[in-house]
């Protein structure tokens, strides 16, 4: 087997996500996802720390692009304008490459197990504590800051939720994720956020 | 030792969480428990089904309280001004009878173990689907009465940890709780959720 394998990463991924749907989190090892993914588990250990991070890898990554989406709009924009701006860049990476089909996998993986759950709220608590940074260096005080920043993850949350259908009878077919359809969905939840008033 | 003990439950409450702070709730036995507040293991099931629910005692009544804030308002009442008319009859009730240090000492126990985090995470869920409920019945659309519970979830939390002084340097003394106090903050918070705008 060759050193280096073109695509390891994405292969582990699928084959970790599909066992952890099939068989259950806690029931799946290393061992079995590396065989799905017909490479060894020396291969899989040069990709991720353990099981769980397979479900969690490059994250580490979007806290600061987060606080950068903040700071990145016009002065002159509103706390909320701001967090329409960055959502639409946020929009556009954050699932790229994914059909929508693995991002629910995914999903449904998570909320299946405790341990998981709890990895996934501290991502998020990571996620607010950086748009809150991002609100403070435009200005805001430390109030606001953390309610700009809860807002901006309701926001993101509950457009997740649409595009992806979920609750909805009339399911989507899976496919690859279109950008901008999540952004439309964004928008448009802001828009009834607004309406709230 | 009588059959039924007067303030048994608060007593009960009291020990455990002292011992959940001083030694860890893992670590801690109901035994411990029922030890330190001069009771029997027997007196503490007789109020809790086991040493977590110590900490959760009663909550299954919230959500239909919830519920009920929400719908009693008059309809004329847009869903933030609900939101802060429901919040005032809240906040008169969450924490009656509890000291500040005892509300600060069980966050603290919460915040420090991932099984505890996990079950206040269902709380709130639960407190969410009620509080949509309540939109929902009030007319709101399934997205709007979404955002509208979770944004009747940020107003309220961010004003207890303002009302609990966390993250705030200066520590407030330990005293009976005012809701009043706690109803200042909620309103505060909801007029700087407005500014976002």
């Amino acid at each position: 087997m060759a050193r280096w394998e073109p695509g390891a990463g994405e292969r582990l991924q699928q084959a970790a996500l599909d066992l952890f749907a099939e068989q259950g989190y806690e029931q799946t090892t290393v061992n079995q996802i590396a065989h799905r993914a017909g490479l060894t588990t020396r291969t899989f250990f040069r990709y991720f720390a353990d099981k769980r991070e397979v479900l969690f890898a490059g994250e580490e990554a979007l806290p600061p692009m987060a606080t950068q989406a903040i700071t990145e709009p016009p002065a002159a924009l509103s706390p909320l304008q701001v967090i329409e701006q960055a959502l639409r860049s946020f929009s556009g990476t954050i699932f790229q490459g994914r059909s929508i089909s693995y991002v629910r996998k995914r999903r449904a993986v998570i909320a299946a197990d405790p341990s998981l759950r709890e990895r996934e709220l501290r991502k998020l608590a990571d996620l607010r504590d950086a748009i809150g940074e991002g609100f403070r260096l435009r200005g805001l005080d430390d109030v606001a800051a953390l309610l700009a920043a809860e807002t901006a993850l309701t926001v993101f949350t509950v457009s997740v939720r649409r595009w992806l259908g979920e609750g909805d009878s009339a399911a989507r077919e899976p496919g690859e994720v279109d950008p901008t359809e999540l952004e439309a969905f964004a928008k448009d939840t802001l828009e009834q956020l607004r309406a709230l008033q």
